[in-house]
């Protein structure tokens, strides 16, 4: 009975090891091991105050071709800004793009697909912020 | 035979209107069933120049207990920003947190355990930046 209750200890020790490992590692660095491991890629626009709502129209539908075009998004999400807590900075479209790891970055990034979309934005683009991070499934 | 094949074409058709449908929902507005959206809600970090490597990683361990205490947390992910472009404007921590819909938002922005966080930061913080989105799973 004692060594079933150490062995069950034990274990929950090591269990709540692991999930403390795998938190920290999700909210400061590069996950340890591959398998579980996305790299997230936020692009916020902020476009020109004469841009038309069709040219915006555009540019999110030009946007959301990406994944069918290039084999490095693993995911692809995008939306309005709909905060109400006024903290945007004008920025009004989100999209968030998905890749396994830097690989799929590099490959995105000069993708001809992708800078033809970039040469598309630039003339209506008023300012635009990016981040990556990684993350976990 | 032929009623099959338009049966099965009537059936595609609807099907692909469907999927028209949702995609465009997802990119520009709140989608039209409740079943299957999400709320993200990203919050960009940049902090004062003179906070201390413990003090930036104190902030990044407690807004990761948020999802403990509040209950309209439906997921949360983090990370530092690691992005070759040199477009994040000096924001260096990424926040993706997410809520079944505004309910949830309107319970986690005044919550009490989040209010607090909120306090802990402001000392330190350079700037923020926030935006909303609706989503699909």
């Amino acid at each position: 009975m004692m060594r079933q209750l150490f062995n069950l200890s034990a274990f929950a020790a090591l269990a709540c090891g692991l999930i403390l490992t795998m938190n920290l590692n999700a909210e400061t660095e590069k996950p340890k091991d591959d398998e579980a491991r996305l790299l997230r890629h936020v692009v916020l626009f902020k476009f020109k105050a004469d841009a038309t709502k069709e040219q915006l129209q555009e540019i999110v539908d030009e946007f959301g071709k990406l994944p069918e075009k290039i084999d490095a998004i693993e995911k692809y999400e995008a939306g309005l800004n709909n905060s109400p807590e006024g903290r945007s900075k004008g920025f009004t479209h989100c999209f968030l793009v998905t890749f396994k790891d830097e690989k799929g970055r590099d490959e995105y990034l000069p993708h001809a697909a992708h800078q033809e979309f970039v040469q598309k934005v630039i003339p209506i683009l008023d300012d635009v912020l990016v981040v990556d991070y990684w993350t976990r499934e």
